[in-house]
């Protein structure tokens, strides 16, 4: 919708990632420049703060801390796992929703996640519209799985890629120090999407890479999978393996399975595949450590891409400029522009189309009898780990943002 | 003893660490300076590489690449855990290690390595000095345990302790986001010294750092621990918790046992601290992560400390130096230079004084009924983590040394 003025609302919601702090960073940056923002405020705790009222005032912080929120990891304004009914079941949080936007004169929302926050974004849209209510929604995207349908790749994928690609190459440059055999099983996050475990591939170019991958796009089987092994050891005596967590057997069931918990999604939570595969390798009398990345993974802004860094903090800047442009019920994507050389551009992409869909790896890029990736992937996924982040130290540690959070009062 | 000119062989042994590499690179680059040195020799797999002549000439590195070692984690030429008996009750070994050193005229002998290696240079200097061959036999120490007697502190602990640090902060960010109460137990290697849980301690100077620590120097209770995490988790909701592989009980038994491994120098292979007290943090009704750091937090030279990579190389060059000058059975050891600004020297210590002892955290270092460290530990280690590498890159990814490794031969 044109010419809105008003107040402009941002939250955060979802598993954080190394860059989602970026990606708000360049949207509240933005936001405070613009003339048809009159005040920026980050709602805590994703959604929640909106139903809460639970508000900070983005104008009165120092500009040199919301730019160290680039070098800062996971939600600064926290995150919630909050699953907004169907309105046509119960519209109570809807109706709350909009009497808050009412009454802090709310133009614009941003809301910065993943696949759930993109459906939570799409709902409040829809809602606010056929109420009538003039907002402009603008979802942010983020998340390590890449998973996103519509964009070439999401925000905080490359940086994860990078830490993972840096960590495979650096244990087999430890495990090959001895002259026995030795098996690592590095267990990596994506429960159906194998993206993140696939950029161990990227180690290679180091000299030092992976030997077997196994994405959940590729039905696992224990058998083979000991084959793959001895036949690696036999060979090259050392075998880094790079598994997801999500992989899943034939039938569907998942190896790292702990049926005893989900989240509210509804997702099981996974983990324990390492330990599985651990003990398929020590049965076949080989030395094997297993190591799960676990939230080291998302976190590590140490390791982060530069590239990713700047495309995070760039997605934020424009979900501000298409918002006050009069754009609504859209998400952010990225768009490789065709060329020699690596760019991309932001578009607004419908939220509906986004919104509880899964992109996968295509399976023209899984080769080796799936256990390895193909020189697409890795033309595709390269250019997301590039560049080395500035980032502001203070004692040989990273000197993160430090925020006032000051509640914002009507 | 002086005016010795021949052959000098280098080894390694050991675990690994980030800067083992940037060690052994210094004395390689000043041994090939040395006129009294006639060829450069690496041993590949520590002793057992001289027991089968298995050399590899330095002579015919690029120089570029020897320098890339500082960068490169792990120990390049090999390691091996062999340990050599004592020469009482079998001298085989020590006999071949003459044969080998008079057929290629070693006169100089460097072994890069930890507690054992010390001992194992001592036993080997030792004979020789008996036999009456002519060589210098210095000690290059490595151990991110930080545990050798003598020295201020060991080259690859200060780049072991800024990962934790640092791993320990990103945690926190990460742990923090939602408003639930949250405990994440993070295992960290040491068997018997605490040094690198305590490095933990460092991450407070970013605002983000552990709650409890606990040290294999303090007798561990699970019923204290439980009482302990309750009132952190009652105060702050969350609690980060940084604990040491070697944590035992009152009656000397560790928590994290697993009696079926030990290695060939009778240590028991830990692990699994996280898993017991993950349970217990479970059984008290509250959700809790537990995360291992492994084999990541001994060979991420991608955050390695700039001062321990550059002290680790001068520590080699010293070795030599040192030996070139006539001194023998020593190990080269930091000694703090008093005055306000941080700074250390390499002194030659009698090997003799060093192996097999281990030095632990004083006592007095330990605060807070066994939960913290002091100021004065601060004091001691926030040196050690200061300055990052110049990395070379390609691709986004470290460009490790690239080595010829073309063998020696007569």
């Amino acid at each position: 919708m044109k010419n809105l003025k008003g107040r402009a609302v941002f939250a955060q919601s979802g598993g954080p990632t190394a860059v989602i702090n970026s990606s708000i960073a360049g949207g509240l940056i933005e936001a405070l420049k613009q003339d048809a923002i009159t005040d920026v405020l980050c709602s805590l705790h994703g959604i929640k703060g909106v139903l809460t009222e639970n508000f900070v005032d983005i104008g009165k912080e120092n500009m040199s801390e919301l730019y160290a929120l680039k070098h800062t990891p996971a939600s600064a304004f926290g995150s919630v796992r909050y699953k907004l009914k169907d309105r046509s079941v119960d519209d109570t949080d809807y109706r709350r929703i909009l009497e808050v936007f009412k009454k802090y004169d709310v133009k614009y929302f941003f809301y910065n996640g993943g696949n759930d926050s993109m459906d939570t974004c799409d709902k409040i849209s829809r809602f606010m519209e056929k109420e009538g209510y003039p907002i402009n929604v603008i979802g942010i995207p983020k998340t390590i799985d890449n998973d996103l349908v519509g964009t070439d790749h999401c925000p905080g994928y490359g940086s994860a890629a990078k830490y993972i690609a840096t960590t495979v190459s650096e244990v087999r440059l430890d495990a090959i120090i001895y002259e026995s055999p030795l098996v690592i099983v590095l267990e990596i996050m994506g429960r159906n999407a194998g993206w993140l475990t696939a950029s161990a591939k990227l180690s290679e170019i180091t000299g030092y890479g992976a030997d077997l991958i196994y994405l959940p796009e590729i039905p696992f089987s224990i058998d083979k999978f000991k084959a793959d092994v001895k036949r690696v050891v036999d060979e090259r005596r050392v075998c880094i393996v790079a598994v997801s967590e999500g992989i899943k057997t034939a039938n569907g069931k998942y190896v790292g399975e702990d049926a005893s918990q989900t989240d509210v999604f509804g997702h099981s939570a996974l983990g324990g595949v390492c330990s599985v595969l651990k003990s398929a390798v020590k049965s076949m009398g080989i030395k094997c450590k297993a190591i799960e990345l676990n939230i080291l993974q998302r976190c590590a802004t140490h390791c982060a891409s530069k590239a990713d860094i700047e495309e995070s903090f760039e997605s934020g800047r424009q979900a501000v400029i298409h918002a006050v442009n009069g754009e609504t019920d859209k998400m952010i994507a990225f768009k490789r522009v065709d060329g020699n050389d690596y760019k991309i551009e932001c578009v607004g992409l419908d939220l509906s189309t986004i919104a509880n869909e899964e992109k996968k790896i295509p399976l023209a890029w899984i080769c080796d009898d799936g256990t390895n990736l193909t020189d697409d992937f890795v033309s595709y996924a390269l250019p997301l780990i590039q560049g080395e982040p500035d980032i502001r130290r203070e004692n040989g540690l990273t000197s993160y943002a430090k925020l006032k959070m000051i509640p914002f009062r009507l």
